[in-house]
């Protein structure tokens, strides 16, 4: 880490991070990855033609995964289908804002949700004259998905980052945040990945595979650092941030999204259960609890489009209250 | 378990296998899936116009999942692209065998291998007119994919059975050799999935998401019972059985896929070593360790097209002497 300038003395926490990032594997083309945010962030803060910088929102979709070796063949991996982050996308995009999009790996993609699972064999045939061909249900899915997203690259206004591990996430995850940290309260971190609360440290993970021949295999994982609070209290300080809390339980839903609100200083919590996270979603900030649903009246909503205008509208008056 | 028919006396391993599915969630779709497996292999055994059936393979591949929560958002995985069960697919169709492929949703699928990552937002573009095109370094290996897949499905030699978890591939993989079974030893299992060796028992899972407040996480998981016994000595005997080992480490690859040869009593094992599994795989059978490499004069050639030869002509021999 190279965040901290001089900064006060150690915390406990920020030793936690140190160790975290000197241990991870290094990761590939850091430095391509450093460049092509510059880029894309300083074309969006100078759009050619009007001149107003437009806002960016980094979106992280997907679920990391924590290996169990080091030539990985094991590993633990968080369930997240991408879906929210995806569809979220979209209406940043609609909004006006830029997107960097951090994904997992092989999970949606904007404009593809009503795909099927398999989009290139089941949506396309082979005509007699063998030319390739969209299936009927499929044609205008399939031209919404490729003209839609080829128009947001190649405008300027969508960047996108794999990652598969949580060292990968992370390390790009404090790349991002560094390169937006100048655009102050035009930045917006979405935080929709589904992130490991357990790592195994690069260093004490077994080399090769683990063997099966004896017993029962006893792991011992240790806590990922809460990267939140660097996130807040040095990487981009002035970002408005919306991170979500994903449960099982309703029952401590609401408490674990209100403890995250405070102890990571985050604007806005998104509280969503399993179950029900497509219907409905609770959006906590300091003083409210605001229920979020889909338009129940049409078939084709989602719960992201009402979520993503709330989140522009606190987005604005927060830009406004940092500029008096 | 319903194999049983008042076998012998139990033995560790059919109670260890027995309490495995006694605790294991439901499949869902059971009987379509023991539909679909009649309906294909009495096709292939009685195929319309010429006289001799098919002999029929089934080819596993991809990693299985174990979860760590009932509700699973968090779980373990085995790395496995599934790039080795699609490619030897191509090979055994070629051959005339009909193919039963057990694969992990998301992973390779055969004809597709030389597409990119994200083939729908990488190959295909929309034209002025809008309509859909394929982009053109890609339009061969589109047209292949497309037609080559269809093909094969269309034909009635290709069934595709998905699973995610280890549940789910080990129920299938009992129903698939049980409907082989009447086939002796017209039938081949080629098992290429990256199988969990350990797992935790359905019923001492946690049902809600484990929480990460307090300290590290232990975890104790048990071991997978070997269910290649149970296949060879009662779901499929006659069947002709070939396992692979991967190992990261060569130095005990072949001591170990020579145990595993003898343990499960397999006709072949392929030992392959992470980093170079596209090259070369050493074939282990009863008395002889065979080297298999991919020809290297060809750019486009692969390790399986040589693999599913010899497969090929022990085969043939098995079914030859099987008939003495």
């Amino acid at each position: 880490m190279d965040s901290r300038n001089g900064s006060v003395s150690e915390t406990p926490l920020d030793a936690e991070i140190e160790s975290f990032f000197d241990s991870a594997p290094p990761l590939k083309d850091s430095a391509g990855i450093i460049k092509k945010l510059k880029e894309f962030i300083e074309y969006n803060s100078t759009p050619p033609g009007k001149g107003s910088p437009r806002r960016v929102v980094c979106v992280t979709s997907g679920g990391t995964t924590v290996p169990l070796e080091q030539r990985c063949v094991r590993y633990i991996d968080n369930f997240s289908s991408g879906h929210r982050g995806a569809t979220s996308i979209e209406y940043f995009i609609k909004a006006g804002y830029a997107v960097i999009f951090l994904y997992r790996r092989g999970t949606f993609q904007p404009y593809c949700q009503s795909l099927p699972e398999d989009p290139l064999l089941e949506c396309f045939e082979c005509s007699d004259d063998s030319t390739i061909q969209v299936r009927q249900p499929h044609t205008e899915a399939v031209k919404r998905a490729v003209s839609d997203h080829h128009a947001a690259i190649a405008g300027g206004h969508l960047l996108k980052l794999p990652f598969t591990t949580i060292f990968e996430y992370l390390q790009i995850l404090q790349s991002i945040a560094m390169s937006m940290k100048d655009l102050g309260s035009l930045a917006v971190f979405y935080l929709a990945a589904a992130v490991s609360d357990f790592y195994v440290p690069w260093k004490s993970m077994a080399e090769h595979k683990i063997q099966s021949a004896s017993g029962p295999l006893d792991m011992r994982l240790v806590q990922v650092p809460k990267m939140l609070s660097a996130l807040k209290k040095e990487w981009a300080p002035m970002a408005f941030c919306i991170s979500f809390k994903l449960e099982t339980d309703s029952k401590i839903l609401l408490e674990k999204a209100e403890m995250a609100l405070k102890k990571y200083r985050m604007h806005m919590v998104v509280a969503n259960e399993l179950s029900t996270r497509k219907e409905v979603v609770t959006v906590v900030t300091g003083n409210e609890k605001i229920l979020v649903c889909r338009d129940k009246t049409r078939a084709d909503s989602d719960v992201e489009e009402p979520l993503i205008e709330l989140i522009v509208g606190r987005h604005s008056a927060y830009i406004k209250d940092s500029d008096l």
